[in-house]
């Protein structure tokens, strides 16, 4: 009889480590079942805003893989299967049939691998979670019926993605957030301030430094966010309201099971993505990683360490051998036509985590300034005064702008200090940047502050 | 008396050279001089396709900074002077003021840093190097005058970038190159085919396998150029011809004066820019540069190395120190939409070297697949199967493909293997990328292949 694996939850991390493990063992060898409490796997998460905003017309085009194609590949997926309780001892999973059972929403709620981490107010209609892609497809259903001024409380990557959808199908749109600027603290507070002052122009209205206080409604719909804003009160009106508050990651099965969380609150992991516990492995968004900067564990939630570290539970729980090198928080997103890159750690983090700290900005256009089509670029370098060792980035700016993050992040990964990053033979044309790539601008700058710190 | 720098040739190398110097050393310490045979300092020769193109306007905008510019750092620049020796002994040049001896356009040929490899038939009016300012302004006034019919001779980057100059003035166009695909040998054979195919889609011509035979011309004028394509004769006609030919590094100066050249044609010098020759210094087009990954001196005409190796030297003879750490070939260019970038060995190259090559291609988009502008986009990577290391990368493919190269070149930088690519923690969202970016893609491709191998 062949031995079986049990994924819990059919997207990134799970289906990864799912189709890993069937490369590596046959299916008279490995049986593998993947529940999955939903009623869809292996979607792009990622791309529910722009479903959301008519960018990607069908749902179809968000989903990688179908029940159906991974059975071709003998992985039996159960939708609308939600495992209640892990029994680590006798190697046992409690499992639901949610069509039998019938369960209403509200039961459901906080039980993805990641959650939301508030959603006080839910129950009035026409407030909407940003998570999922069934959240995407009701918000797109509103949308189809032309509201007249959308809320996003949160100023996150979906906070902005959300808005940014809306704002493109002409409803007036609002960001409510407690920080001084959007993106925190993925963004320090002068980078975010230019997302902020370009959403702006956008004709996107953005509230920062404000905290909701309270949703408002009448006949059981809302209404509006009420509002604390330093010491004064205000309402904001909406008939849509999107929650995009970030996530905590969905821990409570693994707890109740006694798998041991780690300092970030999410499941304890070594890099070969097993937990604490014999024969249980974790990935994705309720897993801890390991931050090559800071040294310290964190919980992303981010579709490529999701992806990256379910590949690697499933090579190591198939017989193979690798390791998990770690994260970076790499991440990039765009609003509008402004694209905005980040790696390693802020200004803010580097200094909370006592580095001497080295901060460098260079404004500088994302081909040769001569160039017709160039665009606004700035740069931002964070490195540690003591040794030169680049510390972390952050781009924003036009179009080309972002994905330079990469350049970065691979020099990051490798420990380069920022001296060592001048001379790197980077590629130049005129219309891809001036002869001195901004990264070697921006590296230079940080540099010569260091010579003078 | 302070002491005296003396620059030949005021352009990339030799101006970064002079600025570092000035700033190292005050005016009071260190007198700058520096002498330029053509009309133009300090200006954007990878930009001058464009001027031709009509892309950029003005003359003006190519011009990083003027004489009186220079003059203001206390630098004195000699436009039309000629250095026509160096007395290494006695520490000194001879000078020629070219307005005073109004020497004709014949007797100049072949004096710049780099001089065109060949020019045979450049006597036909209609006939233009593609080199300089001045070329660039010559082909510039032709253009306006609306030629029906240019042959470019050469597929290097310049000949592309000219290639796609005329196509978008309207002007029928014809490359002509004796090697089976463009960008030879910068690029594989099989890349450079992907580029043909979109060239001849855009309209632009080009003949590969060819060689160029003889220029015809009629009362003084070209009217073609004369081919031999295999077995057969061929005739392409031509208004206007570009020569694209590549240049060869420009050593007469040095080479009269006794400076050793290397083998690789051009100046020998060490890692801080010095020549065999005491006090005597040499950047950019004329020197050699140490290749990262061959272990070789190469010497390639680019801008940033110019750039690069221009500034070590006058930190260096500045009185500072620091070492040029050497190049990777980084490059990148694009023909109408198509991008195209590259960075170390090609496969060829690398088996010339005698590497155990593993190389893979992975054809992906550049964007998510379901995103509204995915284009196309090719990524080859080249590897040592002996131990991983990566060797080199190329990529053609639509907007936003060609600037992932820096990523590359970064990991190549820092001699990675490709099984460590891997899970490089690089960024992602839908409008860049799928989630596994093609560069980690690329790299698992050729880790498996290894694996297999």
């Amino acid at each position: 009889m062949p031995e079986r694996l049990v994924v819990i939850g059919a997207d990134a991390a799970g289906m990864s480590a799912a189709s890993q493990a069937r490369r590596m063992r046959g299916a008279h060898d490995l049986e593998i079942v993947a529940f999955e409490r939903s009623t869809w796997v292996s979607y792009s998460a990622c791309g529910t805003p722009y479903f959301v905003g008519g960018y990607v017309p069908r749902v179809e085009d968000l989903i990688a893989r179908t029940p159906a194609e991974f059975a071709e590949r003998e992985i039996d997926v159960r939708i609308r299967h939600e495992v209640t309780a892990i029994d680590t001892a006798a190697r046992r999973v409690t499992v639901r049939d949610l069509e039998r059972t019938r369960l209403g929403r509200a039961a459901l709620r906080d039980r993805r691998a990641s959650a939301p981490a508030r959603d006080r107010g839910a129950e009035l209609a026409g407030v909407h979670e940003l998570h999922t892609l069934d959240h995407a497809r009701a918000l797109r259903r509103v949308v189809e019926l032309r509201p007249r001024a959308a809320v996003i409380v949160g100023g996150g990557y979906i906070g902005l993605e959300v808005a940014e959808a809306l704002m493109h199908e002409g409803i007036a749109t609002t960001v409510v957030t407690s920080p001084p600027a959007v993106l925190a603290p993925q963004l320090d507070t002068d980078m975010g301030e230019r997302v902020v002052a370009y959403m702006r122009d956008q004709g996107i209205a953005v509230e920062t430094g404000t905290r909701i206080e309270c949703l408002t409604g009448a006949d059981g719909r809302v209404t509006g966010v009420g509002c604390r804003v330093g010491d004064d009160d205000a309402e904001f009106p909406a008939d849509v309201l999107g929650l995009g508050l970030g996530s905590v990651p969905e821990v409570r099965l693994a707890e109740a099971a006694g798998i041991p969380l780690g300092e970030s609150g999410a499941v304890s992991i070594d890099d070969h993505m097993r937990t604490r516990v014999e024969g249980v492995w974790a990935a994705g968004d309720c897993a801890e990683a390991y931050h090559r900067i800071s040294g310290r564990p964190v919980n992303f939630h981010l579709g490529t360490i999701a992806n990256k570290q379910g590949r690697i539970a499933g090579i190591n729980l198939g017989g193979g051998d690798e390791a998990f090198p770690g994260v970076l928080g790499t991440a990039i997103t765009k609003v509008c036509d402004l694209e905005i890159g980040r790696t390693g750690l802020t200004e803010a983090a580097a200094r909370d985590a006592g580095f001497d700290v080295i901060a460098e900005n260079f404004d500088s256009t994302t081909t040769a300034g001569y160039w017709p089509t160039a665009e606004p670029m700035t740069m931002k370098v964070i490195a540690d005064g003591a040794n030169g060792r680049l510390l972390g980035a952050q781009i924003v700016g036009g179009s080309g702008a972002a994905k330079r993050i990469d350049a970065v992040a691979m020099a990051l990964w490798n420990e380069m200090t920022v001296e060592a990053m001048v001379n790197v033979d980077l590629s130049y044309a005129p219309p891809f940047s001036g002869v001195w790539d901004p990264v070697l601008v921006a590296a230079r700058k940080a540099s010569d502050a260091r010579a003078h710190h």
